[in-house]
């Protein structure tokens, strides 16, 4: 259909390249511009140049520099990962806070059906979690699960599930490190994600991260396997303490809660040179009208911010919470530097394939996310999040370290972009996945639950698709919609972030 | 019973410290030789001090020193962690090699029943792997698994199961980093491992880790995610794959094979005072029974094994084999430096609470496994075994990350201490658990294999239990015994050792 003439997108005025649309790229020898024919074949998502570059030339796309010319490149070549140089990323030392803050217009009325816990926080669903203090603890959980799954669930038709938080940590790992502590309060702030209704401990016993140490001057309920006679005791005990919680969450009721209760995290995975021009944008202009609700959204991902900050700082509100985010953003460079390995080790073959020359494309791409409001905090690696409006978690961009982080954070809800296509999912909150290009949707359709991708052929605007995002959020969250991923019930298991070593 | 009258054993004749044995300690006031009598209560596997010690004296256990007296201490009283100080580690270049050899005389006519691979390779069971190049196909996996096993497997009687091989590696990983050779040759080597009879290979497209380079030149099943069209395909897909690889596993039999076939691995966890009397000497009988069968045994553990090297090194082959030794050692040294943490970050609270007062006394107890055979090789982690005989792997002592590192060495059996009580498991390999206390057998009936604490009492001896154990792993690898952890399924996930960043 399109295919048939030649369909390209700039962003910004300035950009001296545009990316093709058209499906099957664009062939050499066709004309583009009055002036412009294209030398090589371009895939889809991959750039043209619309000018001579001579070496050492500025490539700008999103009006700013995404590298240099590595060599001379003649206008309508292929601009892609092998005829592009990095840029350095932006000094933290020169960064400019708080000088570009927009407040958006609140939006009243807007409301949702949730759980509403007795710590006032609002859930999406209304789940069991079952929490192991230490890996050991995990075999037995798993069959304790399984039985749990098939004999008493089905009783108790109100209840959303039950999720195991099982995870790697809680033994044979170096507890006083001093990173050791962003696991430890990973792991805490996840048993209090406001999804979970009721949560049970299972404790071996010995493990270093002890349940006592873990959830000090917290009231758990603890299940020690070591006090237990035997295996068919522990799966007795641990099944027993789950009927006594579903008995409790079963009576549990949906009641309207306005949407400022709502917590939603944005990430991206298995991005193309389409996720920065349609699926992020929209994303981000749906996280602009959840803050204008007052609701709290959640954006991520160090390595994809890290060549934005220019203009991301000017974004957050004061100084100090500035001078976190450098603290934040220098502990990353250092974590990365100690592994001998840079920045641009986040993108991926996809990612390059899908047309994103580097991590300074990808990241100016995936900021789009964060909307265009005020970023009111900044939250360490596992922090909980304490502030309503648009807030930054400084998390790996790894899909699901990230996404264990953002549960940790407290998000009860996530939103995901993805032009590869990936098969990710959450047990402990649904997941709306948003594809970058039609040609995914088109395959996936019992994947993706909105396409974004026809931002690109102009059938429709990013406010459009964002105000879909935003209203699927608020369906999704009211149990009314059910996401794909929840629907196939597709639940990947959590994945903690421990910079600490393993003993 | 042995309540009564106190019960203490001491290993070497130099020793100047006895264990308590009796199951409930004992009580200040109790006379234990003609010129002793306790100062204080002593729990059960804790340590009396035999003589008084003035600060700074060495406290001596297997014959060597664990310790020196952080204060006076009378005879009589408790020592425990509160007043013993850590000796320094042996020093690298001060370890002689190849000093201590004893060849011990081979055993003749010893078999199992085991699977043949097309390689030579012997498994204990006949498994299909399925295997996720990257965290982002685990969800799709699993459900793919349930199908496989709910409607699938009953039809296959010949086929010991279907094991995800899942991980949080493939992708948001720095693959580049110089460390990123240990993850990568784990995966490798995992699914190499004798126990599969098949491997299908899972990947989703666009990771990091692709199905071509994690295995370069060999000839794979892959399944590649973003070629199929949605999750019913996908799930399809796998499904059928799956078919075709059981109608193939489930034509394999047993054959008769030389016990020279095993690779069997040997790992504690959740260790107490008794440990390195009973369970770990009773382990390390069978293990030079199996080397003298011409098995291979492979034990691990980097941080237990770091203070007894003056004891390892002499049984050391060869010099150039010693060097490999010091080189790994001293690059775990240097990790955990990094991590601001020592080597005494390894004991954990329930193995102090067991009466092990530190990191040389957990060690000296744990080298017990080994046996007396000389050493052979030394693996860097992750890597494949290459010859029979005693072979040391230079893993993290973390049980779930040696267990999955003695996986990728090849391992198709383990046999696990513990003294606490540990509900680990396998699903890749059967694992024989052996309790280093009768107390822990007479409660945990139903998940340990055999009970060595019948030592500490005097009603068997060493070589009983090891001939035991040895004679128990050829019944589990022939598939005429099961493990209670096989009855059981209980199947912790692998859990990678990965020490390059996240990104
Ligand atoms: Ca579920
Ligand atoms: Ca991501
Ligand atoms: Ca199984
Ligand atoms: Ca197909
Ligand atoms: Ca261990």
């Amino acid at each position: 259909m399109v295919d048939n003439k030649p369909l390209l997108i700039r962003i910004s005025e300035e950009d001296n390249v545009e990316i093709v649309v058209n499906e099957n790229g664009l062939k050499a020898g066709t004309k583009i511009k009055d002036d412009i024919i294209v030398k090589e074949d371009i895939p889809q998502a991959h750039k043209v140049a619309l000018k001579d570059f001579e070496e050492g030339d500025e490539i700008i796309r999103y009006g700013n520099v995404i590298g240099y010319a590595a060599k001379r490149i003649e206008k309508g070549s292929w601009i892609n990962q092998y005829n592009v140089t990095l840029p350095s990323s932006p000094k933290l030392d020169k960064l400019e806070f708080a000088t570009n803050l927009k407040e958006l217009p609140t939006l009243e009325g807007y409301t949702f059906k949730g759980y509403r816990n007795s710590d006032g926080s609002v859930g999406t669903k209304n789940l069991l979690g079952i929490f192991s203090c230490v890996q050991c603890a995990e075999g037995v959980l798993n069959r304790a699960i399984k039985k749990i799954e098939e004999e008493l669930l089905p009783q108790y038709p109100n209840v959303d599930g039950v999720v195991p938080i099982n995870h790697n940590y809680g033994c044979g790992v170096a507890i006083n490190s001093p990173n050791a502590k962003i696991p430890i309060r990973t792991l805490k702030n996840i048993s209090e994600n406001p999804n979970f209704g009721e949560v049970i401990v299972v404790s071996l016993g010995c493990e270093k991260l002890e349940a006592d140490r873990l959830f000090k001057g917290m009231d758990k309920n603890v299940i020690v396997l070591q006090e237990e006679a035997g295996f068919e005791e522990m799966l007795e005990t641990i099944v027993s303490r789950a009927k006594e919680a579903l008995e409790i969450l079963n009576r549990r009721q949906r009641e309207i809660c306005p949407a400022s209760e709502l917590v939603v995290g944005m990430q991206c995975g298995g991005s193309d040179a389409f996720s920065g021009i349609t699926a992020n944008p929209a994303v981000g202009y749906a996280a602009d009208l959840l803050v204008r609700t007052g609701a709290t959204v959640i954006f991520a991902e160090v390595s994809e911010v890290r060549d934005g900050l220019h203009l991301l700082a000017p974004r957050i509100v004061n100084q100090e919470l500035g001078e976190k985010l450098k603290e934040e953003i220098a502990w990353y460079d250092n974590y990365l530097d100690l592994g001998s390995v840079d920045r641009d080790a986040n993108p991926t073959p996809g990612n390059k394939q899908g047309g994103l020359a580097n991590i300074v494309e990808k990241s100016l791409g995936s900021i789009q996310k964060a909307g265009t409001s005020p970023i009111v905090d900044i939250l360490s690696p596992g922090e909980k999040v304490k502030k309503k409006g648009l807030v930054f978690a400084a998390t790996p961009a790894s899909d699901f370290v990230c996404g264990t982080l953002q549960l940790a954070a407290g998000i009860t809800l996530q939103v995901f972009t993805t032009g590869r296509g990936t098969t990710y999912g959450l047990a402990m909150a649904p997941v709306i996945k948003v594809s970058s290009r039609t040609v995914l949707k088109d395959k996936w359709q019992d994947l993706i639950d909105i396409d974004a991708g026809r931002i690109a052929t102009g059938e429709v605007d990013i406010k459009e698709v964002g105000k879909e995002i935003f209203e699927y959020i608020l369906a999704v969250a009211s149990g009314e919609k059910k996401t794909w991923a929840d629907k196939w019930q597709i639940e990947n298991r959590l994945c903690l972030f421990n910079p600490a070593p393993i003993t």
